[in-house]
């Protein structure tokens, strides 16, 4: 029990939950494209280097999402049924830290918006549940996706229950092995869960034929997924991150938060998010990053990322491909090459090669702040925050609380009255597996070697730009 | 996507979470002994067979927990520390099942209240938070307790860290290794966790010199944390259930779901909950029953258990011992008798061999009813109620889940508007290899045969009553 004081917000609250009633649910999704100075370059056609057009995304899409991915409209409408499966868990609950806040005698306020209460148990949901339904409602049947640890499948298998959509999921054989749990909660949700690679797609059989005991990869079953939607047509694909549509969709986390923030006074000097593809990041922080593009605020955004997955910190932003195999199109963005193996470290939501084209842009023109960190750090911060606040943070979530914790430090070192907000993306009980590595002291540090980026980078094909 | 109509409720509201400011945190907990037309009978101690004393009690419990055992007083004021604390996951949401009630098509209102927000992911924390704060208070250093899969352990061990107590963990052993990651969530709040039988007390090592590879059961756990607290002056001991104050602890359940049910104009007809030592059952009821018993409303409040564990609905009310060892006081209290051995049914928390003195009183005196089921029948109902809420339900809360199903059903085939009030008391993300087994077709049902509870009960100490 600390007796350090508890500093009241600038209305006067010292509450720790601000909680919001359904009604204030986010009627809109916000397109951070509408105020960005520069747009990202468009996506390109692998085989042709041209920019990619609507019709060559058809066959895995539905119209309405390659709408969303291209347009800049600021606002867009969220559909009703949307809001409707919205309301199973949002508006979510934006937290004050007051017991952190004493543990760390800080004269900073620390928030934190929690998205461990979706069914699924992250952010995921956000955009599955839109995605689910605009398949839905041009006809699709059913929806392909791959997973790694079963973040996103089963974020998806969830959408799919709710829209009376059949979903297959194609899951690393690897961790479909060693981590069944996921697996079993895609399949109370009704999905079909696969170890990938499988003999039910020319991808997966090709992988077979040449390594018949391949623990699969993220590259092989997004290959997998795109050919099953490719060439299927009542299926299509569905993608848990890096696209605009999928930042758009996430974009309710930052509105509540606004929202929530207002009601007690607030505005955050600091915005933080963890980043993998970035979708938790861009849904916290674009609706943040609009008043300052708008130039009401001034308010700081800082990405945090592994220090064995530094796609911000160490990549570089140019064309590359968004899948291992180098199928996809191409998109520009911060990359450490499509080739990248990342070590295995323990949050596997941030082990991806590449950054959301929106966040990677953002970037470069020096409107958001990037730091990384290694894992042991995190799990330091993650059990500091659990024994004082008593939520469990998921590893990927546990690096900004990090983050929030060091600025809160420093907050008091200079004697500023600082108000930090951070993402808590989701809860880390799939993820005992990991702290309990962390406390036995088996977890090691690991810095990805600048080298490695470049050599791959120089391998890849020549592109423009 | 059903198109059954949503019923408003008599405030006109179809909102699907009603939740409160923390404003609205009860002050005070309901003590049901008040308002009993019968108290239980007293505990005995083992020895004498005379009613047990305070004094008695002393060695492992704080004088604050032992008054509120004995007390009758209506209302104990909750305090400021515990709300504190309290406030870090409540009030906690009660939501109204819409979609659950469209795919039944029933015409009844089917509410829940939900404690898997907490820390620990379930009501546990309630009473855990209360005890730790006690014992602190009056210079209690650490605690021990007993666990079996965990639930219990972790909320002790979230509510030390709060208090800044130490805490010790017997664990059941063939729990420890085979559910590592509740272990994990308890190391990661600082609890130190034993797999027992231990060398550590004399219970354990009695245990461990007959056979060494024994794989340890709560009995043996609960007499080596009862004889660690009682040969430690600094060291008390912290029981879960059954026990009358961790009953008037979980109340703030049920205040706040009258509360929040009150918000939309609504009044059960039914409530339902799960039923193991009582401790999830009677917070929740208990504020409702007090209706009844104060002649406002006519409440039924509904037990539901395991046909695996039928305490209630085959045991006897009579004297019996609260341990497996038959070391601990004897309670009177509905009883398979204590040397039941449950089989391996996946909803542990509902495994114990007795019930709350209080909730057996009542029964008696046919205030409360009660309901077995075979846990298939609850599995399904579980699923039914992931695909449609989103919420993954403890096995223990399943059981809830499928009679509030069963009664909703009953409600469309006689036409009745009935309003349904039931308990999830927590999440199943710690439970889903008992899914996967479910899934994979690989649970069978089993009935407790009333003959092994006649031999049981046979074979008890001759005892008043």
């Amino acid at each position: 029990m600390s007796s350090y004081p508890v500093r009241p917000s600038p209305s006067g609250s010292t509450a720790r939950a601000i909680v919001l009633d359904e009604r204030a649910l986010p009627r809109r999704w916000y397109n951070v494209a509408a105020d960005m100075p520069r747009l990202p370059e468009p996506p390109l056609h692998p085989a042709t280097g041209k920019p990619v057009t609507p019709e060559d995304l058809a066959p895995i899409f539905p119209r309405s999402l390659i709408e969303q991915e291209m347009t800049t409209e600021r606002w867009i409408e969220i559909p009703e049924p949307v809001l409707d499966i919205y309301r199973l868990w949002r508006p979510t609950p934006l937290y004050r830290a007051i017991r952190l806040e004493q543990a760390l005698r800080t004269p900073a306020r620390i928030y934190y918006k929690y998205e461990g209460t979706s069914p699924a148990g992250s952010h995921k949901p956000n955009t599955a549940v839109a995605q689910a339904y605009y398949n839905q409602q041009e006809g699709i049947r059913r929806l392909a996706t791959e997973t790694g640890a079963g973040q996103w499948g089963s974020a998806l298998a969830f959408a799919c229950a709710q829209f009376g959509l059949a979903c297959t999921v194609y899951m690393v054989k690897v961790s479909y092995h060693q981590k069944p749990y996921r697996r079993s909660l895609m399949q109370v949700w009704g999905a079909e869960v696969h170890a990938s690679p499988t003999s039910l797609t020319q991808a997966g059989r090709k992988v077979l034929a040449e390594s018949p005991d391949s623990p699969g990869s993220l590259g092989i079953a997004i290959s997998e997924a795109v050919e099953d939607a490719a060439t299927h047509p009542d299926t299509n694909y569905s993608l848990g991150s890096v696209l605009n549509h999928v930042l758009l969709h996430q974009t309710v986390i930052g509105l509540e938060a606004r929202e929530q923030l207002a009601l007690v006074g607030e505005y955050p000097d600091v915005v933080i998010g963890c980043v993998g593809g970035g979708s938790n990041f861009g849904g916290l922080a674009f609706p943040f990053l609009m008043d300052r593009l708008q130039g009401r605020r001034q308010v700081e955004v800082l990405a945090v990322e592994p220090t064995a997955c530094p796609t911000l910190t160490k990549g570089k932003l140019r064309y590359d491909f968004g899948d291992t195999a180098g199928l996809t199109p191409l998109l520009h963005m911060y990359t450490l090459g499509h080739t990248f193996v990342p070590p295995g470290i323990h949050a596997g939501g941030l082990r991806y090669h590449g950054d959301s084209p929106l966040i990677s842009r953002l970037y470069e023109d020096g409107l958001i702040g990037a730091r990384a960190y290694p894992q042991r750090a995190v799990f330091e911060a993650a059990i500091q925050f659990a024994r004082t606040e008593g939520l469990l943070p998921a590893p990927e979530s546990a690096h900004a609380v990090r983050a929030a914790i060091d600025e809160a430090v420093r907050a008091r070192e200079e004697g500023l009255e600082r108000v930090i907000l951070f993402g808590l993306s989701g809860h880390g009980h799939f993820d005992l597996g990991a702290y309990d590595a962390y406390l036995a002291g088996q977890l090691e540090d690991y810095e990805y070697p600048a080298e490695l980026v470049e050599q791959a980078l120089a391998a890849l094909p020549e592109l423009p730009r």
